[in-house]
């Protein structure tokens, strides 16, 4: 079988240059206007891209003065676009650690009905600290607690997701039968963190489940999505992690008894494209003019728990002893590590270190042409890096429209990237088998013996 | 200034009667087909309704196998809607029990966005035992203490929608400031129930606060619908009774502190209509045929506590003492009296109590012509009986239908309802003020001198 390049569009403010929101090829409309959301979704679906992604934090950041930390709740969007869209698969950010499961399998099975099974769960278990104050919590869990509850949750949504057999639902006017109560079955489910009796009410929908997408790359993370994810957004900085990553990944998911390609690695790439070499350097240099040092210094702050960079002068060189054991981190951890990797390899700078995360927060970033951002994409994927990118285009929609005027139709003249949607579901598009439900727990003998 | 009436198609199932569903007017789409609901919501927007409303439960009905129990969740829904409409409000029901007051208000402010300021919610604390068994609970909550948490639940959202000035977000990009500061601020509540630091992580929407509706008719909703709702859902069996609430709720308001005429009162209104009064009732006889008295029995008993009423004999008349006390009805007490009351006054078998509650649930219920419903709304809206209706039709399109074409028209040639839209958002339908951002609660002195 022919592997089949992904695409994800992340949407991201007016892009993922942290200036993009304000370069003159960003869009003019306000980040709460849902047409903005609507219409990239809409250029990415004429880009025949297999879906768009939305993230979420669940705090404001304290740099609101500078950046522009705002943006609608990614399930509202999400419904809102299944209607401006056909083809496109939709995938929104949810927290397993500040939502009940039942609310969360709801909402994600309600919208893979309204979308016809175009929908993708980005499962979350919220690193930032300010997020705890807003769910009442005096402190916030450890890393391994918010892993356990996940695993846990995990077990819960499955399980409400399968208390509908796919038939159901009989709606037979005539005989006044409404549904097979056969299939239809409480989860009882009684757990460490979670009781939740089911079954959901809401039937089954057109993809069984959402998609699941995850993207923390810890130890942790890693072994989480080997056993639950189908896609993993990843970052790296060089094609060595990245092939590395993507190895390890697929290993772990093998162990889990899985089939490596039905767990999809999609690296973050953040192009920025000029006609000329020349021309992407400028605009490059034109987003980094615009970024503001001191949002910089809060950002790296807030991915190292706090940490205080402010006393460390902007153009001397960092060393490793300028940033916190990331052991001590309690954050997303394979970020921080990452960001250090940078520092030890390049001997940046305070203000180029800022720069380059500014590009796309420690994901790949490149300027150039068209075709230098298509044969990258085709060596990472050739090469075993990837299965198909996270797109961040630095500054939206402009480098959006670049991408899928210039690079896709490359990568279609390659045979790498589709020329039409072949599948109306995102399980379709990223080649994913559409999940039987899973049988009911077998009953104890011992107890059927009473 | 004249009053003014107001229209809200209540969307529920195939229609309002129990039996609608398998009725030849019903729609032939699925309950989960999304064109569904915005089929319903365009021809409401057509027939210039002020708003739809989604009911919602929490748990699966045990009656499933021969009553259509299915339907997509409310918030998803709403976003969906608003692309498919321009100008209608859009009313979703939210539980203050089962829900992170930080998610719901973020939810709502979100949809407050996306609709360009036409959303409300309906307030609930969620009555139906079995949601308990959804969410953690060994038990469910007593009565009094969902109404506590509920009270403390509006303290949290409005402090969290009201934690953005309407003015603080300035997207200035030549400047680079995106937002002002001063106009952000936390919340920091800390009360018996929650803990939220705040502030919202998402400008004030278009309404500054969805509007808000209720629908508990008990001592306690009405008190807790005299301090916060807008808009007051209610079943009435009779003119009387509607104007007693109706005053009762307004006094109630008053002595808050508020407008009265900002508390809508909107009882449900479920026509039948025919071209003839005896088309109309070939129409009711029709669907009460259709009704299925298992699935009548199973209601009732879910509205009387899990009260076994499978021994009554369909055909003797009823008595009080076929009812437990509904003083030990730890559910939706307002709706058991009013049952109660018809089987007092009118000594109804079971199978007339359940034809009539077939119809609506206890909601009134009338077949007649488009004349004699217009009569009707026009008599209960002067007499100080409603401000307008909550229409339940007992069917899905058909009984809409004949509402917008026939009945409307008598409505507008009246002088009663409008005949365009006049505002853009659900708050100018309604007649209501945009909230101003309530101010800070004031520094405490003996603090500040320190």
């Amino acid at each position: 079988m022919t592997r089949e390049l992904h695409l994800n569009l992340f949407i991201h403010a007016r892009g993922h240059h942290e200036a993009a929101w304000r370069h003159p090829a960003a869009s003019p409309l306000p980040l709460t206007d849902i047409r903005y959301y609507q219409d990239l979704a809409q250029r990415a679906e004429a880009g025949l891209f297999d879906s768009i992604f939305l993230a979420d934090q669940l705090a404001l950041g304290d740099d609101v003065a500078h950046a522009p930390r705002t943006w609608l709740e990614p399930i509202t969007v999400l419904a809102a676009l299944a209607g401006a869209t056909s083809r496109i698969g939709l995938i929104a950010t949810a927290s397993t650690t500040y939502t009940e499961p039942f609310n969360l399998a709801r909402q994600f099975a309600s919208l893979d009905h309204i979308s016809g099974g175009r929908v993708g769960w980005n499962i979350v278990t919220s690193w930032l600290a300010a997020a705890a104050g807003n769910y009442g919590g005096e402190r916030q869990l450890s890393h391994a607690e918010r892993y356990a509850r996940a695993e846990e949750f995990m077990q819960v949504v499955t399980a409400l997701w399968d208390s509908w057999a796919d038939d159901a639902v009989l709606d037979d006017r005539a005989s006044g039968t409404y549904a097979d109560p056969r299939g239809i079955r409480p989860i009882n489910h009684q757990g460490a963190y979670y009781r939740v009796a089911g079954p959901l009410n809401l039937p089954r929908g057109p993809q069984g489940r959402p998609v699941l997408v995850q993207a923390g790359s810890s130890d942790t993370g890693r072994r989480f999505a080997a056993r639950h994810a189908e896609a993993v957004f990843t970052a790296h900085q060089e094609k060595a992690a990245a092939r590395e990553f993507y190895a390890d990944l697929k290993a772990l998911a093998a162990a889990e008894g899985r089939a490596p390609e039905q767990v999809l690695v999609l690296p973050g790439l953040s192009p920025v494209i000029g006609s000329t070499e020349a021309e992407a350097q400028r605009i490059a240099r034109e987003l980094n003019d615009l970024s503001d040092p001191e949002v910089g210094r809060k950002r790296l702050s807030g991915r190292f728990g706090g940490h205080d960079f402010s006393h460390l002068p902007l153009d001397r060189p960092l060393s490793p002893e300028d940033f916190p054991d990331p052991g001590t981190v309690e954050a997303a951890r394979s970020r921080t590590e990452v960001i250090l990797g940078l520092v030890r390899r390049e001997g940046l700078t305070l203000r180029q270190l800022l720069h380059r995360l500014a590009g796309a927060r420690g994901h790949y970033t490149m300027a150039g042409t068209p075709e230098q951002v298509a044969a990258l994409i085709e060596d990472w994927f050739l090469a075993g890096a990837a299965d198909g990118f996270n797109v961040m285009p630095a500054v939206l929609p402009g480098m959006l429209d670049t991408f899928v005027a210039e690079v896709v139709p490359i990568l279609q003249r390659r045979g790498l990237f589709r020329r039409e949607y072949a599948g109306r579901t995102l399980r379709a598009h990223y080649g994913l088998p559409r999940p039987p439900v899973r049988p009911a727990p077998a009953a104890r003998p011992d107890l059927a013996a009473e």
